[in-house]
Protein backbone atom coordinates (compact mmCIF):
# COMPACT_ATOMS: atom_id res chain seq x y z
CA UNK A 1 0.00 0.00 0.00
CA UNK A 2 1.44 3.31 -0.93
CA UNK A 3 0.56 6.26 1.54
CA UNK A 4 -0.01 9.97 0.57
CA UNK A 5 3.26 10.56 2.33
CA UNK A 6 5.28 8.10 -0.39
CA UNK A 7 3.83 9.81 -2.95
CA UNK A 8 4.73 13.38 -1.36
CA UNK A 9 8.18 11.81 -1.17
CA UNK A 10 8.51 10.59 -4.14
CA UNK A 11 7.56 14.06 -5.81
CA UNK A 12 9.61 15.87 -3.98
CA UNK A 13 12.59 13.54 -4.92
CA UNK A 14 11.71 14.19 -8.38
CA UNK A 15 11.60 18.18 -8.29
CA UNK A 16 14.64 18.01 -6.69
CA UNK A 17 16.21 16.30 -9.58
CA UNK A 18 14.15 18.29 -11.97
CA UNK A 19 15.42 21.65 -9.61
CA UNK A 20 19.41 20.94 -10.43
CA UNK A 21 18.91 19.79 -13.89
CA UNK A 22 17.29 23.33 -14.20
CA UNK A 23 19.73 24.74 -12.23
CA UNK A 24 22.64 23.76 -14.37
CA UNK A 25 21.09 24.42 -17.60
CA UNK A 26 20.16 28.20 -16.29
CA UNK A 27 24.24 28.36 -14.93
CA UNK A 28 25.57 26.95 -18.60
CA UNK A 29 23.78 29.92 -20.28
CA UNK A 30 26.53 33.12 -19.93
CA UNK A 31 26.07 35.43 -23.00
CA UNK A 32 24.05 38.55 -23.11
CA UNK A 33 23.59 39.93 -26.52
CA UNK A 34 20.87 41.94 -28.01
CA UNK A 35 18.66 39.50 -30.12
CA UNK A 36 17.16 39.15 -34.02
CA UNK A 37 14.00 37.97 -33.06
CA UNK A 38 11.39 36.66 -36.27
CA UNK A 39 7.91 36.02 -35.17
CA UNK A 40 6.75 33.99 -38.73
CA UNK A 41 4.07 31.40 -39.36
CA UNK A 42 0.65 31.12 -40.84
CA UNK A 43 -0.70 31.16 -37.24
CA UNK A 44 -1.92 34.80 -35.16
CA UNK A 45 0.09 36.34 -32.31
CA UNK A 46 3.28 37.28 -34.80
CA UNK A 47 2.44 41.01 -34.32
CA UNK A 48 0.99 40.32 -30.81
CA UNK A 49 3.70 39.21 -29.36
CA UNK A 50 6.49 41.86 -30.74
CA UNK A 51 4.11 44.32 -28.90
CA UNK A 52 4.01 41.96 -25.79
CA UNK A 53 7.42 42.45 -26.13
CA UNK A 54 7.57 45.93 -26.56
CA UNK A 55 5.44 46.46 -23.08
CA UNK A 56 7.96 44.33 -21.09
CA UNK A 57 11.00 46.63 -22.74
CA UNK A 58 8.60 49.43 -21.49
CA UNK A 59 8.09 48.15 -17.85
CA UNK A 60 12.23 47.92 -17.91
CA UNK A 61 12.24 51.66 -18.36
CA UNK A 62 13.58 51.54 -21.75
CA UNK A 63 12.44 53.44 -25.46
CA UNK A 64 11.05 51.57 -28.03
CA UNK A 65 10.50 51.67 -32.04
CA UNK A 66 7.64 50.92 -34.07
CA UNK A 67 7.80 50.57 -37.99
CA UNK A 68 4.83 48.92 -39.94
CA UNK A 69 5.31 48.17 -43.23
CA UNK A 70 1.98 47.12 -44.38
CA UNK A 71 -1.16 48.29 -42.35
CA UNK A 72 -2.26 51.84 -43.25
CA UNK A 73 -3.87 54.13 -41.01
CA UNK A 74 -5.99 51.27 -39.32
CA UNK A 75 -6.43 52.62 -35.32
CA UNK A 76 -5.32 49.90 -33.89
CA UNK A 77 -5.48 49.22 -29.83
CA UNK A 78 -2.24 48.53 -29.19
CA UNK A 79 -1.33 52.10 -31.04
CA UNK A 80 -3.75 53.62 -28.88
CA UNK A 81 -2.38 51.69 -25.77
CA UNK A 82 1.43 52.14 -26.18
CA UNK A 83 0.54 55.87 -26.46
CA UNK A 84 0.23 56.15 -22.98
CA UNK A 85 3.52 55.79 -22.99
CA UNK A 86 4.32 59.42 -24.20
CA UNK A 87 7.53 59.59 -25.85
CA UNK A 88 9.48 56.75 -25.14
CA UNK A 89 7.23 55.07 -28.04
CA UNK A 90 8.35 56.07 -31.52
CA UNK A 91 5.35 54.96 -33.99
CA UNK A 92 5.86 54.71 -37.37
CA UNK A 93 2.91 53.45 -39.54
CA UNK A 94 4.75 53.84 -42.73
CA UNK A 95 2.57 51.21 -45.08
CA UNK A 96 -0.29 51.87 -46.89
CA UNK A 97 -2.14 49.10 -46.31
CA UNK A 98 -2.39 45.57 -48.25
CA UNK A 99 -0.59 45.23 -51.45
CA UNK A 100 -3.93 44.56 -52.71
CA UNK A 101 -5.61 47.60 -51.18
CA UNK A 102 -3.21 49.93 -53.00
CA UNK A 103 -2.81 47.99 -55.60
CA UNK A 104 0.28 49.61 -57.17
CA UNK A 105 3.55 48.36 -56.85
CA UNK A 106 5.49 51.37 -57.25
CA UNK A 107 3.88 52.60 -54.71
CA UNK A 108 4.26 50.26 -52.42
CA UNK A 109 8.09 50.28 -53.32
CA UNK A 110 8.64 53.62 -52.28
CA UNK A 111 6.35 53.05 -49.00
CA UNK A 112 8.61 49.97 -48.25
CA UNK A 113 11.96 51.84 -48.75
CA UNK A 114 10.30 55.01 -46.93
CA UNK A 115 9.74 52.37 -44.38
CA UNK A 116 13.20 50.75 -44.04
CA UNK A 117 14.91 53.71 -43.86
CA UNK A 118 13.13 55.07 -40.43
CA UNK A 119 14.00 51.54 -39.33
CA UNK A 120 17.91 52.49 -40.14
CA UNK A 121 17.41 55.76 -37.67
CA UNK A 122 15.43 53.88 -34.88
CA UNK A 123 18.34 51.59 -34.87
CA UNK A 124 20.73 53.65 -34.86
CA UNK A 125 19.33 56.16 -32.26
CA UNK A 126 21.10 54.67 -28.61
CA UNK A 127 17.95 55.84 -26.54
CA UNK A 128 16.03 52.91 -28.32
CA UNK A 129 16.02 49.38 -26.73
CA UNK A 130 14.08 47.48 -29.20
CA UNK A 131 12.67 48.22 -32.36
CA UNK A 132 9.85 45.98 -33.57
CA UNK A 133 9.40 45.72 -37.37
CA UNK A 134 6.29 44.87 -37.84
CA UNK A 135 5.27 42.98 -41.06
CA UNK A 136 8.76 43.37 -42.63
CA UNK A 137 8.54 40.23 -43.84
CA UNK A 138 5.90 40.73 -46.00
CA UNK A 139 7.32 43.83 -47.57
CA UNK A 140 10.78 41.38 -48.35
CA UNK A 141 8.53 38.19 -49.61
CA UNK A 142 6.79 40.97 -52.34
CA UNK A 143 10.65 41.84 -53.40
CA UNK A 144 9.64 45.36 -52.36
CA UNK A 145 13.02 45.53 -50.80
CA UNK A 146 16.69 44.23 -51.04
CA UNK A 147 17.01 41.68 -49.39
CA UNK A 148 20.45 41.40 -48.79
CA UNK A 149 20.68 45.00 -47.99
CA UNK A 150 18.16 44.72 -44.92
CA UNK A 151 19.46 41.21 -43.55
CA UNK A 152 22.73 43.15 -43.30
CA UNK A 153 21.48 46.01 -41.59
CA UNK A 154 20.16 44.06 -39.31
CA UNK A 155 22.79 41.77 -38.73
CA UNK A 156 24.92 44.57 -38.11
CA UNK A 157 22.33 46.28 -35.54
CA UNK A 158 24.35 48.15 -32.47
CA UNK A 159 25.43 45.72 -29.63
CA UNK A 160 22.94 45.78 -27.15
CA UNK A 161 19.66 46.54 -29.64
CA UNK A 162 16.79 44.04 -30.06
CA UNK A 163 15.11 43.66 -33.34
CA UNK A 164 11.58 41.72 -33.76
CA UNK A 165 10.47 41.12 -37.01
CA UNK A 166 7.19 39.44 -38.20
CA UNK A 167 5.06 38.60 -40.42
CA UNK A 168 4.65 34.87 -42.58
CA UNK A 169 6.64 33.87 -45.01
CA UNK A 170 9.99 34.94 -43.50
CA UNK A 171 12.93 34.30 -45.98
CA UNK A 172 15.78 31.53 -45.28
CA UNK A 173 18.18 34.14 -45.17
CA UNK A 174 17.02 36.19 -42.33
CA UNK A 175 16.27 33.29 -40.22
CA UNK A 176 20.06 32.91 -40.69
CA UNK A 177 20.60 36.01 -39.40
CA UNK A 178 18.13 35.30 -36.46
CA UNK A 179 18.78 34.43 -32.92
CA UNK A 180 15.15 33.38 -31.86
CA UNK A 181 12.85 32.33 -34.75
CA UNK A 182 8.87 31.47 -33.83
CA UNK A 183 6.77 29.85 -36.16
CA UNK A 184 2.91 30.39 -35.00
CA UNK A 185 1.10 27.41 -36.23
CA UNK A 186 -2.98 27.90 -36.66
CA UNK A 187 -4.29 24.53 -35.19
CA UNK A 188 -7.67 26.34 -34.88
CA UNK A 189 -9.07 29.23 -36.28
CA UNK A 190 -12.46 30.97 -35.21
CA UNK A 191 -12.51 32.39 -38.89
CA UNK A 192 -13.13 28.98 -39.95
CA UNK A 193 -16.60 29.34 -38.16
CA UNK A 194 -17.90 32.23 -39.66
CA UNK A 195 -16.72 34.21 -36.86
CA UNK A 196 -15.63 37.83 -38.01
CA UNK A 197 -12.60 39.88 -37.19
CA UNK A 198 -13.19 41.66 -34.00
CA UNK A 199 -12.27 44.69 -32.25
CA UNK A 200 -9.82 43.83 -29.18
CA UNK A 201 -8.68 40.22 -31.03
CA UNK A 202 -7.39 41.04 -34.61
CA UNK A 203 -7.16 44.89 -34.49
CA UNK B 1 9.01 42.69 -75.20
CA UNK B 2 7.13 43.67 -71.84
CA UNK B 3 7.51 47.60 -70.92
CA UNK B 4 7.00 48.37 -67.16
CA UNK B 5 3.78 49.67 -68.17
CA UNK B 6 2.68 46.25 -68.80
CA UNK B 7 3.98 44.89 -65.59
CA UNK B 8 2.38 47.69 -63.68
CA UNK B 9 -0.96 46.79 -65.48
CA UNK B 10 -0.47 43.23 -64.52
CA UNK B 11 0.30 43.74 -61.03
CA UNK B 12 -2.73 45.85 -60.75
CA UNK B 13 -5.35 43.41 -62.20
CA UNK B 14 -3.84 40.37 -60.17
CA UNK B 15 -4.00 42.98 -56.93
CA UNK B 16 -8.12 43.59 -57.97
CA UNK B 17 -8.53 39.96 -58.16
CA UNK B 18 -6.97 39.26 -54.60
CA UNK B 19 -8.88 42.34 -53.45
CA UNK B 20 -12.19 40.87 -54.50
CA UNK B 21 -11.67 37.32 -53.05
CA UNK B 22 -10.26 39.05 -49.36
CA UNK B 23 -13.39 41.54 -49.45
CA UNK B 24 -15.83 38.47 -50.48
CA UNK B 25 -14.11 36.16 -47.21
CA UNK B 26 -14.34 39.46 -44.87
CA UNK B 27 -18.07 39.51 -45.96
CA UNK B 28 -18.70 36.33 -45.74
CA UNK B 29 -17.79 35.96 -41.70
CA UNK B 30 -20.69 37.84 -39.53
CA UNK B 31 -21.04 36.09 -36.04
CA UNK B 32 -19.55 37.93 -33.34
CA UNK B 33 -18.42 36.12 -29.74
CA UNK B 34 -16.18 36.22 -26.65
CA UNK B 35 -13.76 34.21 -28.48
CA UNK B 36 -11.78 31.06 -25.78
CA UNK B 37 -7.92 31.67 -27.10
CA UNK B 38 -5.18 28.91 -26.31
CA UNK B 39 -1.50 29.77 -26.91
CA UNK B 40 0.37 26.40 -26.93
CA UNK B 41 3.30 25.10 -28.25
CA UNK B 42 7.24 24.72 -27.12
CA UNK B 43 8.00 27.95 -29.34
CA UNK B 44 7.89 31.25 -27.48
CA UNK B 45 5.98 34.00 -27.11
CA UNK B 46 2.92 32.16 -25.90
CA UNK B 47 2.44 34.66 -23.17
CA UNK B 48 3.85 37.46 -24.40
CA UNK B 49 0.87 37.02 -27.22
CA UNK B 50 -1.74 36.68 -24.47
CA UNK B 51 0.00 40.45 -22.95
CA UNK B 52 -0.04 41.48 -26.51
CA UNK B 53 -3.84 40.83 -26.82
CA UNK B 54 -4.26 42.44 -23.39
CA UNK B 55 -2.43 45.89 -24.07
CA UNK B 56 -5.01 45.65 -27.48
CA UNK B 57 -7.74 45.73 -25.22
CA UNK B 58 -6.72 48.36 -22.94
CA UNK B 59 -6.26 50.51 -26.16
CA UNK B 60 -9.74 49.71 -26.77
CA UNK B 61 -11.02 51.52 -23.08
CA UNK B 62 -11.49 47.58 -21.93
CA UNK B 63 -10.28 46.38 -18.21
CA UNK B 64 -8.72 43.38 -18.63
CA UNK B 65 -7.80 40.38 -15.67
CA UNK B 66 -4.95 38.41 -14.90
CA UNK B 67 -3.86 35.27 -13.24
CA UNK B 68 -0.84 33.87 -13.11
CA UNK B 69 -1.26 30.04 -12.40
CA UNK B 70 3.00 29.49 -12.05
CA UNK B 71 5.03 32.14 -11.93
CA UNK B 72 5.67 33.72 -8.63
CA UNK B 73 6.55 36.95 -7.15
CA UNK B 74 9.32 37.89 -10.18
CA UNK B 75 9.21 41.31 -11.04
CA UNK B 76 8.28 41.37 -14.38
CA UNK B 77 8.27 44.04 -17.25
CA UNK B 78 4.90 43.37 -18.25
CA UNK B 79 3.14 43.24 -14.95
CA UNK B 80 5.21 46.73 -14.39
CA UNK B 81 4.10 48.10 -17.71
CA UNK B 82 1.01 47.57 -16.88
CA UNK B 83 0.35 49.05 -13.34
CA UNK B 84 0.57 52.24 -16.19
CA UNK B 85 -2.62 51.31 -16.37
CA UNK B 86 -4.00 51.52 -12.74
CA UNK B 87 -7.18 49.83 -11.93
CA UNK B 88 -8.24 48.89 -15.30
CA UNK B 89 -5.85 45.86 -15.19
CA UNK B 90 -6.94 43.38 -11.97
CA UNK B 91 -3.32 41.32 -12.11
CA UNK B 92 -2.98 38.35 -9.42
CA UNK B 93 0.08 36.31 -9.14
CA UNK B 94 -1.07 33.37 -7.31
CA UNK B 95 1.45 30.40 -8.53
CA UNK B 96 4.42 30.12 -6.19
CA UNK B 97 6.79 29.17 -9.24
CA UNK B 98 7.85 26.06 -11.14
CA UNK B 99 6.65 23.02 -9.71
CA UNK B 100 10.45 22.00 -9.07
CA UNK B 101 10.96 24.88 -7.27
CA UNK B 102 7.73 24.02 -4.86
CA UNK B 103 8.77 20.76 -4.53
CA UNK B 104 5.47 20.78 -3.04
CA UNK B 105 2.66 18.73 -4.43
CA UNK B 106 -0.34 19.18 -2.03
CA UNK B 107 1.24 23.29 -1.42
CA UNK B 108 1.23 23.48 -5.91
CA UNK B 109 -2.26 22.00 -5.90
CA UNK B 110 -4.06 24.44 -3.08
CA UNK B 111 -1.99 27.61 -5.29
CA UNK B 112 -3.70 26.31 -8.41
CA UNK B 113 -7.05 26.13 -6.79
CA UNK B 114 -6.91 29.09 -5.31
CA UNK B 115 -5.82 30.94 -8.89
CA UNK B 116 -8.92 29.21 -10.45
CA UNK B 117 -11.04 30.68 -7.47
CA UNK B 118 -9.72 33.84 -8.38
CA UNK B 119 -10.09 33.50 -12.52
CA UNK B 120 -13.65 32.29 -11.77
CA UNK B 121 -14.04 35.54 -10.17
CA UNK B 122 -12.70 37.97 -12.64
CA UNK B 123 -14.90 35.90 -15.36
CA UNK B 124 -18.04 36.73 -13.54
CA UNK B 125 -16.59 40.79 -13.26
CA UNK B 126 -18.99 42.41 -16.22
CA UNK B 127 -16.64 45.36 -16.13
CA UNK B 128 -13.51 42.91 -17.85
CA UNK B 129 -13.89 42.33 -21.35
CA UNK B 130 -10.24 39.91 -21.33
CA UNK B 131 -9.25 37.34 -19.14
CA UNK B 132 -5.61 36.00 -19.68
CA UNK B 133 -5.17 32.63 -17.48
CA UNK B 134 -1.66 32.80 -17.87
CA UNK B 135 0.41 29.02 -17.44
CA UNK B 136 -2.87 27.67 -16.96
CA UNK B 137 -2.20 24.55 -19.13
CA UNK B 138 1.16 23.54 -17.00
CA UNK B 139 -1.44 23.71 -13.78
CA UNK B 140 -4.00 21.16 -15.62
CA UNK B 141 -0.87 19.20 -17.18
CA UNK B 142 0.65 18.06 -13.79
CA UNK B 143 -3.79 17.11 -12.76
CA UNK B 144 -3.59 19.94 -10.15
CA UNK B 145 -6.98 21.21 -11.09
CA UNK B 146 -9.87 18.91 -12.47
CA UNK B 147 -10.05 19.22 -16.38
CA UNK B 148 -13.26 19.09 -16.69
CA UNK B 149 -14.62 21.63 -14.70
CA UNK B 150 -11.77 23.65 -16.00
CA UNK B 151 -13.20 23.48 -19.54
CA UNK B 152 -16.76 23.53 -18.19
CA UNK B 153 -16.12 26.84 -16.26
CA UNK B 154 -14.16 27.99 -19.73
CA UNK B 155 -16.88 26.76 -22.06
CA UNK B 156 -19.84 28.67 -19.50
CA UNK B 157 -18.48 31.95 -19.44
CA UNK B 158 -20.40 34.79 -19.99
CA UNK B 159 -21.25 36.04 -24.15
CA UNK B 160 -18.62 38.77 -25.38
CA UNK B 161 -16.20 37.43 -22.96
CA UNK B 162 -12.79 36.93 -23.91
CA UNK B 163 -10.55 34.27 -22.63
CA UNK B 164 -6.93 33.16 -23.18
CA UNK B 165 -4.86 30.74 -21.88
CA UNK B 166 -1.94 30.21 -21.99
CA UNK B 167 0.81 27.06 -21.58
CA UNK B 168 1.99 24.39 -23.81
CA UNK B 169 0.83 21.08 -23.53
CA UNK B 170 -2.38 22.33 -24.11
CA UNK B 171 -5.24 19.25 -23.41
CA UNK B 172 -7.05 17.78 -26.16
CA UNK B 173 -10.86 18.87 -24.04
CA UNK B 174 -9.55 22.18 -23.95
CA UNK B 175 -8.54 22.24 -27.64
CA UNK B 176 -12.01 20.94 -28.05
CA UNK B 177 -13.62 23.74 -26.22
CA UNK B 178 -11.48 26.59 -28.05
CA UNK B 179 -12.48 29.39 -30.72
CA UNK B 180 -8.85 29.96 -31.62
CA UNK B 181 -5.66 27.70 -30.82
CA UNK B 182 -2.25 28.58 -31.83
CA UNK B 183 0.80 26.70 -31.40
CA UNK B 184 4.02 28.51 -31.19
CA UNK B 185 6.78 25.97 -32.59
CA UNK B 186 10.80 26.46 -31.97
CA UNK B 187 12.35 26.80 -34.95
CA UNK B 188 15.64 28.63 -33.51
CA UNK B 189 16.30 29.42 -30.09
CA UNK B 190 19.16 31.55 -28.34
CA UNK B 191 19.23 29.57 -25.72
CA UNK B 192 21.11 26.71 -27.72
CA UNK B 193 23.85 29.13 -28.79
CA UNK B 194 24.74 29.66 -24.65
CA UNK B 195 22.85 33.07 -24.35
CA UNK B 196 21.38 33.44 -21.03
CA UNK B 197 17.97 34.32 -20.18
CA UNK B 198 17.78 38.44 -20.08
CA UNK B 199 15.65 41.28 -19.08
CA UNK B 200 13.30 42.51 -21.50
CA UNK B 201 13.13 39.67 -23.64
CA UNK B 202 12.46 36.31 -20.94
CA UNK B 203 11.11 38.43 -18.02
Amino acid sequence: MTTDTDEAARHRAKMEKRKAVQDAEVASKTIEKGLLIVNTGPGKGKSTAAFGLALRALGHGWRVGVVQFIKGAWDTGERRALEAFGDRVAWHTMGEGFTWETQDKARDIAAATRAFDKARELMADPTIGLVVLDELNIALRYDYLPLDEVVAALAGRREGLHVVVTGRNAKPELIAAADLVTEMGQVKHHFAAGVKAQRGIEF
